[in-house]
């Protein structure tokens, strides 16, 4: 990580490089719209400082990330009248992460729009989720 | 909202009633594992207090559940060697939301795995953009 990243296309956007439609700055945040949208009103939340993966950012940035995400939320939804909305974020290319700045999507849903994420549900054989707890118990010890 | 609603299923782990794979709590927050996975070490971060919606939320709380997320997910990663993941939370029965209790999704993901959002990107007309942002950011001052 660093505090910015010349070659990033969020980054050029937080120096005003590259135009956007923003709704929302402060400290350590700020919010625009999505140029592609799932629904009018995406909007995407973004740190200013460059980290690639949300398992790169500091935990104070995350939480100043976190501290916003209901007052725009609510602002979404209110200019939207979207009866629903999903929060979605991706890391790394395999799940859809394009551009590597964390970024938080803000997404209004409407019933049978088509939208969502792909639910395919499993379940563990016995003591399996046992040993997942233990194992992801013991990463957070770490 | 009310600190815990007696009918709520992730209310009643939060109360040891029902029995979860915990892997995390703190003041604010706890995380065990979905029992109905999308992957294995599939992780839900909830919140003590009972809000059915984002939008519900107190900042404080979201910042709480906000500063404990990298740090999970950087175990749920450590534990499953997922080349990726998804942080996904829904809103609304339209959404896709189930227990109208908040949780954030950790959902490990691999290449070629069939998951991730549905994606089935807009544009706007000219000018609409426009408007929206002005909508967003005006209910943002309220």
């Amino acid at each position: 990580m660093s505090p910015r990243d010349p070659d990033c296309i969020f980054c050029k956007i937080l120096a005003d490089e590259i135009p956007s439609a923003r709704v929302h700055e402060d400290e350590h945040t700020i919010a625009f719209l999505d140029l592609f949208p799932l629904a009018p009103g995406h909007t995407l939340l973004i740190p200013r400082d460059h980290h690639e993966l949300l398992t790169d950012m500091p935990d104070e940035t995350m939480a100043a990330l976190g501290r916003v995400l209901p007052r725009l939320a609510r602002a979404v939804v209110a200019a939207t009248g979207a009866e629903g909305f999903n929060i979605f974020q991706t890391n790394g290319a395999c799940s859809g992460q394009v551009v590597p700045h964390v970024h938080v999507h803000v997404i209004p849903r409407a019933p049978e729009d088509g939208l969502g994420f792909r639910w395919r549900a499993g379940s563990y054989e016995e003591g399996e989720m046992a040993d997942w707890q233990e194992k992801i118990a013991a990463a957070l010890e770490t």
